[in-house]
């Protein structure tokens, strides 16, 4: 098989078992989305991702949902479908109201549009923005 | 002269310089940044372009300051590196400290290494997501 | 139609058959992926592209496994979702393990990783790095 | 080094220098500019890119000014400051105008925003496009 | 429902059917095209969006095809998978030929190509490129 | 400051220094690129994207200049100036000769042009590549 299948809980080794507990613990859910079955025929690179993760999006300075946000407008810009799909639910999850989206969104757009006219325009760094 | 050059205050036609006032009241600043004055080569533009900015970034249900993280996001994704550079300065201006700059940093550069997982695994999207 | 069909072997011209009898022979295969069948639409990108292909996937320096992972990796960071089904396949077919695949994929969501915390963190090129 | 260097005309091997020659005779130039310089430390990529540019900008049915906007479109979106800056040159060459070029990158912007709320939005192909 | 739904004619308030009236009248179409009832969620991200593309993309200097084609070849290069449906289908309502349409995609491809050899290469900004 | 200057050997935390000694035995030099003085800001992600470089760029199953080329490849789609002069530098460390730096860059524009012809001709996945 080209691409290798989604890794079940049942099917699974008992350190992808850990991981998996863990996200369900953490995320307060009993389901697992596809990315980490995915992941999981990978068990170090899912350990490393899911830790990274974990510790990442976890409330600090900024907020889970502000961090979440964040995730979402680059998933955007990346043109990801999956993640675009995941992160709007995560989001959801953490509060984005429908107000929310429709602002992040068109930020996203603007700051999509106005890089390009940065660029095209071959604009310089301003010294004051150097220091 | 390949590039245009950029349009200094004292050599704006009257309309460009209404633009002009219109930032550095709203920004409360003095000065112009090397942005919008090669905008305003383009005077349709330039008024089109601050004009969504300045609906687009007003805090809403997202304050200012988040929704210039958001942006800063997108530039960094983006590799703009004017963008990257004005976008610093700005979120500063608005309350980014130290730590929300690392937080956002982690983020991003997580955000960019999953999505690139999630596309080389060919993850399907969950039926959840779809609802 | 807004989109040019797939042109099959008995519906191709004589210089779109040469160019798919080469592609086949090339490939020890019996058949034609529809990426060539798009581009059949068009017999001169056709065949500038495949001998283009042809040349530059031939083994070299590089062997063509390790060619193709760097294909697969550029299509992933693209989230180009034809070219990474077609090149995973491809890959596969050229002795791309399991194994492989994973430390492919780590160091493609590594590199995208890094690739913005270098940005977002406007990091000068080193002086060493230009010698 | 690191990095390769640029090739000079005098420096280059008679295949490099037939290509310079071919270069400038097609562009009625007196000079070669450094990407071109920078390939020639590969000759059959030279050769073979300059052989696949010299065809596909020639004019055709869309004529060489057209073609020449569409590549800085490209380049703009995908944010390259050598391929910006060289083919804004070369678009004045054919006759880009100012009105041009504002008209141009309003566009690049716009369709660079677009793009993102469509992905945001998560916008599903209308059945009348898949005709 | 983590996605807002597609806002129909019917169900649209009076300032999202006012735009909906100006996109079909514009067009001279009698439908309007999933991108603006993804939209309408948003009715100032609706309206403002739409009166930035009427302004856009109307004929100016540059003619409407043109436009279009530049607007799709951006949407190329993003792999925006809705907007290349979408603008391949208002580029043939706009009189894009088979012809047109094959040498766009081979300007478009050859763009992306010799943008990264020019990054790849680091090939610096010619002197002369930069009056 | 806008943004965050680089932290130097002699001015770093013990656990700054600790993250340094470690890249500086890894790599078998006496110096620390600015990537890792401009991450030091942040030692907690200076510390986790340490541990998963050195993790992931190890030699497994692929050996460490083939992940170095993936990198570069990568870095170079990304259009990233810092990484594409960094990891050239560092592959040249791993062996990387002329040879294969052409081979490389050959590979990864080519990949980058068939990415956008395959989007562009909206080119559907063959049923072969999802088993």
């Amino acid at each position: 098989m080209a691409t290798l299948g989604m890794i079940e809980y049942q099917d699974a080794s008992p350190d992808v078992r850990a991981v998996y507990d863990d996200i369900m613990a953490t995320r307060k859910t009993d389901w697992i989305n596809n990315f980490w079955k995915a992941l999981a025929n990978d068990p170090r690179t899912l350990k490393r991702t899911w830790e990274d993760v974990k510790q990442i999006m976890a409330p600090g300075t900024l907020d889970a949902l502000t961090k979440e946000l964040i995730y979402l407008a680059v998933s955007v810009s990346n043109q990801c479908g999956y993640c675009i799909a995941s992160h709007t639910a995560a989001a959801r999850n953490k509060g984005m109201s429908d107000d929310i989206f429709r602002e992040l969104m068109a930020v996203v757009g603007m700051a999509n549009e106005s890089n390009r006219l940065a660029s095209g325009y071959q604009v310089e760094i301003d010294e004051r923005f150097k220091l």
